[in-house]
């Protein structure tokens, strides 16, 4: 994962996120595991306010196939962190998300991860061509020639 | 736990706290377990802010000993929620929090719940008389005649 | 919550469970949050078992009301806990679990808890008569005089 | 990621890791966050096993820098899975490590991971030379040519 570090200003859309007491582990600072699921929120609270994401209807499911994180600095709770999303690369059945983990005003990440969605149907879980209006939203969030930084 | 159900005015002290994807469990609702993570977030936050609890240097710490939690109406990812912080009873070395958790803008609480701290030593683990400045911002978050409803 | 503290032999059904790294919190012990966690899997783990419950499947859910927990000592990861599960009452449409937390070996519990299902038509959320093979298995698990201690 | 699938049989230590209810996510399997906490769990459990991590005396702890996951097929809860532990790379300062996510009997995993843990100072943050007993136990695990599969 030799991905550059974006700063904040890169990303397309943004989600304010508090810290929990529980991100923190046993040396007081954020888990790593914790950033996953700053992830998977982040991404989902933006595609159901988009309309093309209702957990509990979806005929097609999107199956998380990857995901990884490089952890730059630590942080805590209490504190507020802005996630940042952006698509790094838009298949025909599948995506994969660039997140920036950023603390509150600062440019430069915290951490950076990603992840990769395939869409499924979700009774088969066979692999299935994204949803019209789904590659609409995710072709806006399209990172500005990310390989380049 | 018969307590009354305390509206959000009741509170002297309130906790903004987004949803996040993990809250949901298999229903598709805020998972009953993650209400206590909401609970020991809005509190520590609290004393955080207040500067009387830094849990890295602490001589004395809160330990839970006992919780609660009653739940009235289904939450959901994503909603943003505000948590009510009050103090039920202050003792002379434990304090009993009442919380109380509303969906924005709502009056009723979804679930209402209670935790019940007791100061010890961090090494001996034994009770010891709340600190003078935590006493003081305790006293700040007693809930007026809560038994009363 | 004045239950009497139930020793592991009074427990018609046990649970192991292991302990993990992210149950421990800044201070070196596991959250009280997690214990609910506990109690979740050891119930659901054992009506999955008994054949009552297919989450994805039922028409009927168990909705959880109400939850509490007191706690005796404390525990850390790692270590492998034994989870005490019985029925403390048995109503028409709802269920009272008693539940001891307990480190291997060990006859007086850690901690101790109950959480309250409402069983409830999965689409219109409204009490239901506990189905009969349920109540079957539920009859088993009742704790002898547990009142009395 | 291009690392090659290890069988079970690749890795010389192996921990077993019931999942739990809070696992499963609103479609019903195992969420993409939890295996990370079940790496957690594994490599920390055997550190501490092993007598060369105690999380709250070490003067030198190991702080994850990066870490990673391909999911092959899904898990649920309830099911008791294998997590394969291995080395796959051994620094001077940090240790990589591949983790492999197994049902029960299955020589195919379901998922496979990495972390990397730089070792430092646990005042500073600077990188240290890996202590000598931890570096003997790490030895022990590294696994034979991962590379080549």
């Amino acid at each position: 994962m030799t991905a550059p570090r974006l700063p904040l200003s890169a990303y397309p859309s943004t989600h304010l996120l508090p810290t929990r007491w529980a991100d923190n582990d046993m040396y007081g600072h954020i888990n790593n595991v914790a950033y996953y699921s700053y992830f998977d929120t982040a991404v989902n609270a933006l595609l159901i306010a988009q309309g093309v994401l209702d957990p509990q209807q979806s005929s097609v499911i999107g199956l998380v196939v990857e995901t990884g994180c490089q952890y730059f600095a630590p942080l805590s709770f209490p504190d507020t962190l802005t996630i940042g999303v952006g698509v790094e690369r838009l298949g025909n059945s599948s995506v994969r998300y660039r997140l920036g983990v950023f603390r509150m005003q600062e440019e430069q990440p915290a951490a950076q991860g990603f992840f990769v969605h395939v869409y499924v149907d979700s009774r088969t879980r066979r692999p299935v061509t994204l949803p019209p209006e789904l590659r609409t939203v995710l072709a806006q969030l399209v990172l500005k020639a990310p390989e380049e930084g």
